[in-house]
C-alpha cells in the first residue's frame, strides 16, 4: 500500500516526523514517499502543488498531510498561496467527503472555553461536503456591475451551485455515517434564503427514503451556530455544504478547547483519502518542538480505518493517545495544573512506547 | 415623528405591547401606526409584505419590528412565507447597515454555556451587511447545469456579489461604529477562497485611510467562528458580509445566554431604522406570558438612539431595563435560582416603574 506524506509547513514537518515514527512501529508493509506542499513546495519548485506533488499524491492509497501557510508566503498572489495546495489536491482528487470529528477527551473537559455541563462527553461528526458549493462555482472574478442599483461600478462575485449528482452522493455518505452512531443526522443550510440550498434540503430529505432508519431533521445555519453554543451535545452527525461546512467544524472543534487532538479525513469515491489534522500550521512555534502531535497521529489512525482497511490497527493508535493522556502527558496547548508538560518528540515517543 | 408598528407573529405582539407601553410613557409625540407583517400580514391579505404594509414602512422615520414566522405558514412557497417580508423590509428601504451588539449583562452571566472567565463583561458590536451579497444576487434558482463534471444535471446556484459602493458604506459605518467605542474594528471575510470577499478585504483597507484612528485587523470567517468560541472578548467591532453576518452575529449573541436581551437596529443611508429582537418569534410560547420583552423594549431604545435622535430617552429605557434586572426580575427564558420568575406583562410594567 502506497502513502504520500506531505508534511507542508509550520509545524507540519515537526508533526509528521511522530506520525511517521507510530506508523513505522505498525509492523506493516508501507511503501511512503514524502514530497513537499504548500509554501515549502513554493519555495522548492515555484508551486504551492507541483505537478510532481499531485502526482505522487493521485497515485497513492492515501496522503498523510501535515498543515500548510506560513506568514512569509502571504504576500503572493492568490494562486501561488499555501492554502491554494489544499484547495487543489481536493478537487483533483474527488475529495468531496469530509469527515471532522469534533470529539471531547474526558482528561481535556478543562481545556474548553463551554462549562463541563454542556460539553463533557461532546462526540459530534461533521460530515462537510468539499469539492463543490461557492469554493469551486464559476463564473468568479471581479467585473463590471451588469445590472441593479450599481450597474457600472466594479465588484466581486462568485457562485454558489450544487448538482443533483453532488448532494446525493455526500448525502449518503452522511446517513450511512449516521446508521454508523445514532441514527440521527442534522442537514443544514440556508433553504429560506438561498436557492441552492432549497434544493439541497429536497435532495437531502429524497434520499433519506433510503435510510428509513435514520431521523433527519433539517436546521438552518444560523440556527446550527446558535445550538452549537447553547447544547452541542444535542448534535450527533451533521452534513453540511462546503462554505458551512468550513464555519460549523471550525466552531465545533474550538467547543472542545482542544483543537490540537483533532484529525480529519477527506474521502473520494474509492475511498482514497487525505487525512490532516484540524488545526493549521501555527508558524508561531514551529520549529519549537511545542506542537501537539496527536491530531496528526490520530490522522493516521483514521487513514488506517478509512483507507487501509487496518481498524485493528487504527483501535491500537487510538488506544496508544488515550494512554498517554491518562499518563498526564500534555503539550503545552493542552496544559493544565497537575499534569506533565512534553514536547513534541516526547508525546510522539510516549505514544511510540504505549503502543507496544 | 412618524413610527411604524409591525408586531408580527407569534410572541411579537405581546412583547410589541410592552414596548409600546414604555413608549408611551416616554413623554414625547409619536405618531404610530399598526399594520401586519409576516405570517399575520399573510392571514389578513394574503402575502407577508402586503402593499399597505410596505408603505407604512417607507413612510415612517423609523419601523418597531416584533418578530415573524410559525409553523402553521412552513408549508407555504417560498415567497410567501413570513421571513420574506422581513427580507423585503431590507430591500425596499435599503437598510444596508445591520447592528447586533452580543452584550453580556453582569446579572445573567451564568445564563451563559460558556465558563464565566471567558465571557463576563463581554460587548461585541457586529456590523453586518444586510442588502447585498448572495441573499439578493442574481442569477439564482435551478437549472440545467452548463458546464463541467455534472453538466445536464439539474443544480440549485445563487450569485454572491458585492459592488465596490456597497463596501464602501458598510465600511464607513463601521469605522465610525469602532471610533465611538475602542477604536479597533476586525473585518471577517473569506479572502482566501472568495473573490467577492478578496474584492471587500481589498476595499476595506482603501477605506481604512480615512480612518487611522482606528486598528483594523482581517479575519477569516472560520477562524472567526473559532475565535468568538475560545475568547470572544477579544473582539469589539466586527464588520463583515451578509452571509457570513447572519452565522456570527447568531453565534455572538448565543454566547451570551440571553438572546431575549438583545436587539437589533438595520438603518439605510438616511438613518431610518428597523429596529426589533435579536431572537425569533418563539411559536411554541406564544400568547402564553412567557416571553420575555427585553429585547423588544431596548429595540425602542436603539430607535431612540440611532433614527429618533432621542438619546436622552433612549438612555433613560436602557437604565430602566438594567434597575428590573437589578431588582432581580427575571422571564423564564433568563430564570435562574434565587431571582423573581416574571411573566410579560409583569416584566413590561416593571420597565415602565422604573422608567419613572
Ligand atoms: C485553507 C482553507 C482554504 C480551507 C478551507 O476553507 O476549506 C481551511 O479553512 C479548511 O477548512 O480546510
Ligand atoms: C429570517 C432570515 C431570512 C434572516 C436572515 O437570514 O437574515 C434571519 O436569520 C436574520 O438574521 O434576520
Amino acid at each position: 500500500m502506497k502513502i504520500a506524506i506531505l508534511p507542508g509547513d509550520g509545524i507540519g514537518p515537526e508533526i509528521m516526523n511522530q506520525a511517521v515514527k507510530v506508523m513505522n512501529a505498525l509492523g506493516e508493509q508501507f511503501e511512503t514517499e514524502t514530497v513537499p506542499v504548500g509554501g515549502a513546495a513554493y519555495a522548492a519548485h515555484g508551486h504551492p502543488l507541483p505537478e510532481s506533488t499531485l502526482k505522487v499524491a493521485k497515485e497513492a492509497d492515501a496522503i498523510l498531510f501535515g498543515a500548510v501557510g506560513d506568514w512569509k508566503y502571504d504576500t503572493l498572489e492568490r494562486s501561488l498561496r499555501p492554502e491554494q495546495a489544499i484547495l487543489g489536491l481536493r478537487k483533483h482528487l474527488s475529495l468531496f467527503a469530509n469527515f471532522r470529528p469534533a470529539i471531547l477527551y474526558p482528561e481535556l473537559a478543562g481545556a474548553s472555553s463551554l462549562k463541563p455541563e454542556i460539553v463533557s462527553g461532546l462526540d459530534i461528526m461533521i460530515v462537510r461536503e468539499l469539492t463543490g458549493d461557492i469554493y469551486f462555482g464559476q463564473p468568479r472574478g471581479v467585473r463590471e456591475c451588469p445590472d441593479g442599483a450599481f450597474k457600472g461600478e466594479r465588484e466581486g462575485f462568485d457562485t454558489m451551485r450544487y448538482a443533483e449528482p453532488e448532494i446525493r452522493r455526500i448525502a449518503h455518505v452522511a446517513f450511512q455515517a449516521a446508521q454508523k452512531r445514532t441514527k440521527r443526522l442534522t442537514s443544514v443550510d440556508k433553504a429560506n434564503v438561498l436557492e441552492t440550498f432549497q434544493f439541497w434540503r429536497d435532495i437531502v430529505t429524497d434520499v433519506h427514503k433510503e435510510y428509513p432508519d435514520v431521523e433527519l431533521d433539517h436546521m438552518y445555519v444560523d440556527n446550527a451556530a446558535m445550538q452549537l453554543v447553547r447544547a452541542p451535545k444535542k448534535f450527533d452527525v451533521v452534513v453540511t455544504g462546503n462554505m458551512f461546512g468550513d464555519i460549523l467544524s471550525d466552531a465545533a472543534a474550538m467547543l472542545t478547547g482542544s483543537i490540537g487532538m483533532l484529525p480529519s479525513a477527506s474521502l473520494n469515491a474509492k475511498n482514497q483519502g487525505l487525512y490532516e489534522p484540524s488545526h493549521g500550521s501555527a508558524p508561531d512555534i514551529a520549529g519549537k518542538d511545542m506542537a501537539n502531535p496527536l491530531a496528526q497521529i490520530l490522522s493516521l489512525a483514521m487513514m488506517l480505518r478509512y483507507s487501509l482497511n487496518k481498524p485493528e490497527q487504527a483501535d491500537r493508535v487510538e488506544a496508544a493517545v488515550k494512554a498517554v493522556l491518562q499518563q498526564g502527558l500534555r503539550t503545552p496547548d493542552i496544559y493544565e495544573a497537575g499534569t506533565t508538560k512534553v514536547g513534541t518528540t516526547q508525546m510522539g515517543d510516549a505514544v511510540l512506547k504505549a503502543l507496544k
